[in-house]
């Protein structure tokens, strides 16, 4: 491995692609502009793909999943042991993921970095044991160096599969019981942002339980805020195996040129994570939804991301991304078969 | 004709199916609620179609075009000749709603129920020559009762033969050189609200073009304004004949049970005249997008309406609301798909 491939450089984009592409949306049989957001994201993906029309047809869908340490200071309402109960859920097809994939004609991989579940062995599962979940972040970091940089990296061997397989959109999802909480502490020592605006229900704790989810990053953010220059060894402190390995496969998408539709809020702050490290990553960026996280909003401004959807999710498992896929498709089908008005002989508005 | 045939009541909601389709979702694996919109949306579609897992295979699109007197008076950045242009385009393949049609596998079907376009004839489009256009409604009413039923009924007639195909979903579209003119009048006089709350760019005017518009609005109010307590009159006074359409369409849908996606401004307005004639017609109809043009948020508060998209739309042609499709369509799959906590052996939050 080499040291510190993150901070390769991105891929640019095609200038050319994107003038072309903006020319061709001006022809369309449509006032200009009239197509809104659907538009501007057509005229980006031509860039991030180097074609005047691009495509979407190959879909890549990676779920990372790993246990919390800080589970232990009881901030999630469900038992941990749900971590790897889904994994097998994933992989049986019962899980929103594995439907909204199916639906989608996606493929579908599914990366346990390390759970508490002793010597799971799903089929079709890829277990790495980078370690039985993190280690509690209110006593110390939540991984070694050498477990943060395996996650990395697992995050950038999918997107080589993925790569392998021809995908033109990569979204990583991300499953772990707890990790609103990793993420929440993860953002605040980055964005320095108080507490309060971004501890949330997560899953689904009542008043109480966000008050003391609060409480617990006030702890781990005493312990470890003096590193919060330091992007990489915060990821390190406060994160998650999965959030490493998002992080990861987000910075390779951008160095190999395949564009990433961001999900909610656990995957929003690792793009974040993915721009302290690596700041031109951004514009491989899309962002699928809004979720009710409140978090969301504040990581999202942060990132200027204008995301596609704002319908109340709050699942992950790179459900929110998923569901905007169809939206991206569509918006490449516009793009590519409008007729223009020279085409349909419509009269434009006069100049 | 039976007269006033869209007084007859609407199809009543199925409440069982809807309280087991609530039942169902409880159950599946995922936080109760982590799906948001998703989840009430696949409830009120099980209530809509009677059944716990509803689908939406079946799509049917109606285009109804129709030209507006009311541009002699300047109120459109496009020449009144696109309205029949673009009928050439719809059936050609090449508007907006001709490839989302296409890559959504729905029915489309294009109705001109009158142009300024003399003996219009293209092959794959219902000429239905109810007048050649409107009259301008700054002079007198847009229609004559007699016109006006007969576009009532032609959207009525694109329903029954959209319930002959089995649809499990009706878009209806508009296209209309001036009929956001004619849909802002409608509006002003329905909601008894300020002009400039509700005139708007439309295609593309410019503030000035914007501001001439709200003139000739007000013209048509001050003339038209002591009939605003009677719907029906009001559509004859102010509509077009495509509005009156969808009125007739989204009408006849909610009577013989076939759920409705709304468009946007245009038809949200045609939404809300439907509401005013027949108020039990609100259950069947979804909304699909949020529009660009400011008026809309105006109709969607008075129609307690929340559209599932908001991305800066405002071409009309039925394009917002076939664009949530595939939104809806995933609901259903996710609603009838996801296993079970039982099913996959998953735990749930304790009690």
């Amino acid at each position: 491995m080499t040291q510190s491939w993150w901070l390769n450089p991105c891929k640019p984009i095609d200038a050319q692609a994107v003038e072309q592409a903006q020319a061709r949306q001006q022809q369309l049989t449509k006032p200009a502009g009239s197509l809104g957001r659907l538009e501007s994201v057509a005229v980006q993906l031509a860039g991030l793909q180097g074609q005047v029309k691009p495509s979407l047809d190959q879909l890549w869908i990676a779920i990372f999943a790993g246990d919390h340490g800080v589970v232990a200071e009881g901030v999630s309402a469900f038992p941990q042991e749900v971590t790897g109960q889904m994994l097998h859920n994933f992989v049986s097809g019962g899980a929103a993921i594995s439907v909204l994939a199916r639906q989608l004609g996606a493929s579908l991989e599914v990366v346990d970095l390390g759970t508490v579940t002793p010597s799971l062995n799903l089929p079709g599962v890829r277990h790495l044991n980078v370690g039985p979940g993190t280690a509690n972040f209110v006593a110390g970091a939540a991984m070694t160096p050498a477990q943060g940089e395996l996650a990395l990296q697992a995050g950038r061997d999918s997107v080589q599969r993925a790569l392998a397989a021809g995908a033109q959109l990569f979204i990583g999802g991300e499953m772990g019981i707890g990790n609103t909480t990793a993420a929440s502490a993860l953002a605040c020592a980055l964005l320095d942002c108080p507490v309060v605006h971004l501890a949330g229900p997560g899953t689904g704790l009542n008043a109480a339980g966000v008050s003391h989810k609060a409480q617990v990053i006030e702890r781990a953010l005493a312990l470890h805020g003096a590193q919060r220059g330091d992007a990489l060894q915060t990821l390190f402190n406060l994160g998650g195996f999965e959030i490493a390995a998002l992080v990861g496969a987000y910075l390779a998408c951008a160095q190999e040129g395949i564009a990433v539709l961001v999900d909610g809020f656990i995957c929003s702050v690792a793009a974040l994570v993915a721009v302290r490290l690596n700041p031109a990553c951004r514009e491989w960026l899309l962002f699928g939804h809004r979720g009710a996280e409140p978090g969301h909003r504040h990581v999202l401004e942060t990132l200027k991301a204008e995301p596609l959807l704002d319908l109340g999710l709050r699942l992950g498992e790179g459900s929110g991304a998923a569901l905007a896929v169809p939206l991206l498709r569509l918006a490449c089908d516009l793009h590519g078969q409008m007729a223009t008005f020279a085409e349909a002989a419509v009269a434009d508005r006069p100049v």
